[in-house]
C-alpha cells in the first residue's frame, strides 16, 4: 500500500447524515461583509429570506429564525407552548427521539412515552389509542419526529396528524423535521402542524447554527398562555421584530446570508425536483445495499428514508472498525450507530448538495471499505446503484 | 450635489458599536467547508480555540462557546447558576444592563436593581452597601455590565469585585464583557469573576453567532445546586463534551473556524497591543467629540470606554436625522440611542479590525455629517484627532 | 510611541494609482470553481463580458481580452497592426509612454519621440504638426497615453485625435488607457481610437492579470497586413474563436468571473456616475494638496487627473522617506516617483473601489506623515477636501 | 425520468484533462486583497513561490512566471532563445506538439518536424538520428511535449535526453511539461532540459492564468545571443527583478497568492507521493477501460499517463455524443479529441486535486453513460477500477 501522509487531496466526501455538503455559494455567500442588524437594509434581507421559508415549510404562518443548534429548536417549542407540569406524548423512534423527550423532561413536563423498536416510524393507530385514553384532554401536545436520523426512517405524519383528529383530542402537534426538511416532502400547514422544528445543517445545506420553528396560530394561542420562565426563545418578541423586518437581539448575520442563498438554490431546483432527487438517490443506495446483502434498519418501505440509509452489520462485526477504515483509507465520513445502536450500524448521508456521482463516490468507497474491513458482503453494490440512477 | 444611486462604491463604514470589522482572513476562515463534529479531527479545532480563548478572557477555568447570540449568554449563566425566585443585585447602566435585568425577571428571579443615570458606570460603594445590608444573604448573584454599549462608559470592574470582597458577602460575581472583551483589560481570574458573559461580534472581530460563558468553581459548584428548567445552556453537558473535544449538540463549525483565525489575529497581535490599540483610537475619537464642543455621555473619565464613544446633541437635534444623513451621504452606519437615549446621542464604534485611517475617515464623516446636518457645533474635530494619533 | 508588532490591525490602505482597491464581491466571484472552458457553458460567460466591455470602452467593435500583464496590451497593439521597420510617433507624458516607446523599440519599430517634461499632456498641435510635416505617410501609427500613472496628467484625447484629423493623416491612433478606463470619460468609437489599450487592475477594480485591445476596424485592416512574428496576441485567433463564445487558448477563467462581476457593479453604479466620482474625489485631493502648499505635478488644469493625484515634496525632502513611513505608521500604500520623478514625488492613487470616507481617511495618513516626517507644509489640506467633499 | 432544470444540485465533476480540481484553500488564498507589488512586503511572497518551484521542477536555476496561458510559455522559450531563421527539430505526438510547432512557425523558425501517429511518445532513436544527420548543428533547439493532453501518451524524456547526448548534439532541449509537471516524476536539472514549459491549470491545481518557464545556464546563454523581437516575455528583465523579489511589470498578484497556496499543499504531500497518487488513479482507470473492452489511445505501457486517459470509442460511435450526454445527465465534463481524433476519442483527466472516490464516481458516470449512449461494451468497470483501488 502507498504511504499516505496527513495532507488529504481532492474532496473529503462527507457522507455523515448532516451536516451536509454545502454548495460553495453559500460558502461565498457567508463571506460577506457584516452590516447593520439596525440599519435601513437590514428588513430586505429579513423580507426575502422569511418569504422563501414559508415557501419550503410549506406554510402561511410565522417561521422563526434562531442563532442556535438543532436542539435549541426544540427547547424553543416547547417552552414557548407549554408551562412545567404539563403531559405531552412523545414518540420513540430512535435516539433523536430520546433526545427531545430529555429535553422535555429537564424543561420540567410529564412525559408519556410511546416506546418504539428504532427500526418503525411511528404508528399513527398507537398515537390515536393513546389520545382516545386521555379523556380529560390532559395531554398537551404530541411530539413526533419525521424523520429520525439515527435510523434513517421517516414517519408518516400525514397519518399522524389523522390520528390526531380521529381522536378528536385538541393536543398541538409538534413535529421535528431536522433530517426531512428540503429532503422529503412536507407541509406544515396541509398536515397542521404546530410547531415545525427545524435546522440549517442538513435538508437546507447551510453549516449548523441555525434552528427554526414554523408555528401555527394555535400554536401562538398556546404560547399566550404558557408560563415557562426562558427570555432568548420568546417568540412574541421575534414575531413583533420580524414584523419589522428586524430580530429582538443581534441574529446571526453571516449564517442568514447563508439560508438566503441555500433557499434561492433549492427554490431555483424547486422543491418537488429537490424531494425527487433525494427519492432517486436514497433509491440507488438502497440497491447497494440490498446487492451487498446487508440490511436496513428501516423495515417497513412504506417509511424509507429520502436523507439517511442506515445498515446493519453482520454480529461479531463492529462498524465503527468499518467507519475508521473508511475514513483513512478513503477520507470518507460516514455516521455512527448512536445509543442502542452504537457500532452495529453505519448511517450513509445523500443529503444536501449532492448528486448522482457524489453517490456513486460515496457507494464505490463503501464498497472497497466493507471488503478491506472484511465484513461479509457480496460485491456488486455499486453497480445495482448505477444501474438504478442510469434506468431512473 | 452629484446624483447617486443603489451602488455605493467602496467600503461601507461599519461604526456601530457591534457587529464590528470582522477581518477577511476571518469570513475567508468561514467559508472552509463543514466537518464531521464528531470526526476524529474535530477535538484538534475544539482544543485550539478553548486554549486561546483562556488567554483572552484571562482565564484557567472552562469557557463555554454557544451557538446564540450575545443575549443567550446572560440566560446561559443565570439558568446555570440560579434557580426561580433567588434574588439577585443587578447595576443599572443602560440599556443593556436593563435588557439583562429584564431576562432575570423573565426567568423568575427577584431583581434588587440598583439604579443608574445612565452617564456613570456602577459605583463600588453603592454594590458594597447593598450586600451589606443584605445580612442573610439572600443576594446569590452581582449582575454587572463591564461595557454599556448604549452609552460608552466602562464601569470600573475590579472595584466591584473589591466592593463584594469588603462586604464579605458570598455572592456571585456576573459580568456581562459583551463589549469589552478584547477592547479593555479584563481579567476573568484576577478579578474573581465567576461568570463572564461575552458573545462574538466585538472585540472579537467575528460575526455574530456565538456567546460565551467563561465560568469559576464557584459557578460550577452553583450550578451542581441550580434547578431551573432548562437543557440547551447547560454547563455539565458542555464540560464534558468539551473535555473530549467535542460538543453536546452540533455546534455553529464554520462560526468556530472564524472563531479560530480571530483569536489567533488577536493573540498575534498581543492582548496588550490589542488594548492600547483601542485606548489610542478612543483617546483620539473623544479629542474630536471635545473640539466640536459637544458632550460624551460618560461624564467620569475613569469610565471612558475604549470600544465605544456616545455623544449627545445639542438639544433641539435629533441625533438620528444625523446618522440618517451621514448614512445616505456617506456610507457610514452608527449607533443610536437606545432606551431613554433614544434621538439624544450616536455613538461611534471603534472596535474590532480597526485602525487610524479608518478612525479618521469615521471622524472625517461625522464632521461632514455635523455641519450638513445643521448641528451646531465647532469644527475641527478631525485635526484634534489627528494630533492626537500623530503624537500618540 | 505605542509598541506596534507585525500584525496590522484594519485595513491596509492601497492607495498607489493601481492595483486599486477590489470590491468584496469581485474577489468572491473569483473564488468560485473553475469550469470547462471548451463547454456549452462558457460561450455565457464570454458574452456577458463582452458585450459589457463594448459598454465600458464606448465601442461597438471587438474588445480582445488576454491572459497578461497591461504592458502586453501594448505589445498586442503593435504586434498585430506594425511590421518590424515601420514608424510610429510617440509622445512622452512621463514614466509610462517611456516604457511603452522602449516596447516599440524592441519590437523594430522605428519611434519618432514627441520630447515632453512629465508635467504635460500631449500638446494637440505638436502632434498635428509631426504629422504634417510626415508628408509621405511615413508614420503609421500615433501612440498617446491617456492617463500617464507616473504624473496624474490626463490628455485631451479628443484634442488628438482632431489634431491628426487637422493633419490629414492616416496614421492609426494607438491609446493607452490603462489609469483612465473607467475613471475618466473615454469613448474609443467617438475618439476614433483605432486601439485602445487596458488592463484589469485600475479603474475597472480587477486584481491585475487582464490586459484589453479595443480595435477599429481600421486596425483590424492594419493587422491583416502587419507581419510581425508573433502567435499569443493574434486577434485574428482571438477574434474568430471569440465570437463562438470562445477563446483560442486556455483564458484565465477566474479573472474572467471577477471580471464579469466588476463591470456589473461599474454598470450597476452607471458609468457617469462613475466618472463623476472619481472626479469629486480628485478634487478634493488637489484642495487637500493646495492647502498644504505642495504642488500638483499636473500644471494644466485641463489635465487634471481623475485617478491620480502625483505631489512634488519640497526640494531638500526625500518623497520616499516619507511614503516609507506612512506605510509604517499607518498601514497606507503610496506610488512612488518612477524615473526621472525618483524621490522627488509621491502619488495618491484615488482609483477603484473607493469612496468619501475612504479619501479622508488617506488624507488624514497624508497629513500626519508630512508632520511626522518634517516636511515643510501647511496642515489643514484635510480639511479643505471635507470641505469640498461635503460642498459637492 | 425525472425532469430536471438548470439548477444542478451537488458538486460539477471536471474531468478534462486541465483545468483540473482546485483545492478550496487555494481559490480562497485567491480571494486576499491585492496588494503593492512595488512595497516592502511583496519580495517576500516572490521569494517563498520561487523557492517552491525549483522544488517542484526539481531544478536550481530560474524559473520565470508570466501572467499568461500556457501557449505564452511556449513563444516566451523560444523568443528568448532563438532568432528569426532558426532551425528546431519538433516531435510530433498530438495535438499540442503540433500547435507548439504552429506557433515555432509564426515566430519565423524554420521547423524540422517529426511525424508521429499520436498514439505513441516520442522515439528517442529518431531523435538521435535526425540530430546526427545534423552534421552541421543548423537545429538550434530539440522542442518535445512530455504528456500529450490531446492523446494521454507521455513520452520518455529522460531517453530524449540521452538520444541527445549521444549524437553529441548541442541543441537546447525544450520541453513542454503542462500536463506532466506535479503529475509524473519530472526532473528539469537531471534530465538536463535548457526550457521547460509549463502552466497553472493542471498538476500545479490553479485555475488558469500563469506560465512558467524553467531555464538552464546554457539557456540564458542563448537569451543573450538570440535577436528576436519581443518585449513581454524577456527573461532578462524578469530574472533582474526577480532577484530583487519583484517583477518587471504588474504580476498577476491573486494567482500568485494562490500558486504560494497550492505548492505548499503539494510540498505537503509529498512530490513522490503526489506522482504514486496520479499513477495510482490512473491505473486505475485504465483498469475500468480495460474491462469495458474500450482501448486506451496510447499504445505503449512504457508511455502511459498519469494525468489524463485517452479512449477511443468503436467505430461508428461518436465521442462527443456521449460527452455531451453524460455532461446533462451527470453533470460531467470531459475531454474532447482534438484535431485528427475529433469524435473519436474521449479523455478523462484524473488531475490536480484528486482522489479515489472522486475517480470512482467519475467512472461511475461514464459506465452510466456508455450505456445510456448505446456504445456497446462490457459493464465492470466500475469494478475493476474498485478492485485496484482496494488492492493497492
Amino acid at each position: 500500500m502507498t504511504n499516505r501522509n496527513t495532507r488529504r487531496a481532492g474532496r473529503h466526501f462527507l457522507q455523515i447524515p448532516g451536516p451536509s455538503n454545502v454548495p460553495d455559494s453559500v460558502l461565498r455567500a457567508m463571506a460577506q461583509p457584516v452590516i447593520d442588524h439596525r440599519g435601513p437594509d437590514f428588513p430586505e434581507l429579513t423580507e426575502r429570506i422569511l418569504e422563501k421559508l414559508n415557501r419550503v415549510f410549506d406554510c402561511s404562518g410565522p417561521v422563526f429564525v434562531y442563532p442556535a443548534s438543532g436542539t435549541g429548536g426544540w427547547e424553543c417549542a416547547l417552552l414557548n407552548c407549554l408551562s412545567p407540569g404539563d403531559r405531552v406524548l412523545a414518540c420513540e423512534t430512535g435516539h433523536f427521539a430520546t433526545l427531545w423527550k430529555n429535553v422535555a423532561e429537564k424543561l420540567g413536563l410529564e412525559v408519556q412515552w410511546l416506546a418504539g423498536d428504532w427500526r418503525h416510524g411511528i404508528d399513527p393507530q398507537r398515537v390515536e389509542d393513546s389520545l382516545r385514553q386521555d379523556s380529560d384532554h390532559s395531554i398537551k401536545a404530541v411530539l413526533a419526529v419525521h424523520t429520525e436520523t439515527s435510523t434513517g426512517v421517516t414517519s408518516r405524519i400525514a397519518e399522524v396528524r389523522a390520528a390526531i383528529d380521529n381522536a378528536g383530542h385538541p393536543a398541538l402537534f409538534m413535529v421535528d423535521a431536522v433530517s426531512s426538511l428540503a429532503c422529503s416532502e412536507f407541509s406544515h400547514d396541509d398536515w397542521k402542524v404546530d410547531v415545525t422544528v427545524s435546522a440549517s445543517q442538513k435538508g437546507l445545506m447551510l453549516p449548523p447554527g441555525l434552528c427554526f420553528n414554523a408555528v401555527s396560530d394555535r400554536a401562538l394561542e398556546s404560547a399566550a398562555q404558557a408560563v415557562s420562565h426562558h427570555s432568548y426563545w420568546r417568540w412574541d418578541a421575534m414575531l413583533e421584530n420580524n414584523q419589522r423586518g428586524y430580530f429582538p437581539y443581534t441574529p446571526a448575520t453571516n449564517l442568514l446570508y447563508g439560508l438566503d442563498e441555500a433557499l434561492s438554490l433549492l427554490l431555483a431546483e424547486g422543491m418537488d425536483n429537490v424531494f425527487a432527487r433525494h427519492a432517486r438517490l436514497a433509491r440507488a443506495t438502497r440497491s447497494a445495499v440490498s446487492a451487498w446483502g446487508l440490511e436496513n434498519v428501516c423495515l417497513d418501505e412504506r417509511e424509507f428514508c429520502n436523507s439517511t440509509t442506515a445498515v446493519l452489520v453482520p454480529d461479531n462485526c463492529d462498524a465503527d472498525v468499518l467507519r475508521k477504515l473508511i475514513l483513512e483509507r478513503f477520507d470518507m465520513s460516514l455516521g455512527t450507530g448512536l445509543g442502542r445502536m452504537k457500532g452495529r450500524i453505519f448511517r450513509i448521508g445523500h443529503i444536501g448538495d449532492f448528486n448522482e456521482l457524489m453517490l456513486a463516490g460515496t457507494l464505490s468507497g463503501l464498497e472497497m471499505g466493507l471488503e478491506l474491513a472484511g465484513i461479509p458482503f457480496s460485491k456488486g453494490g455499486i453497480n445495482a446503484a448505477l444501474d438504478c440512477l442510469a434506468g431512473d
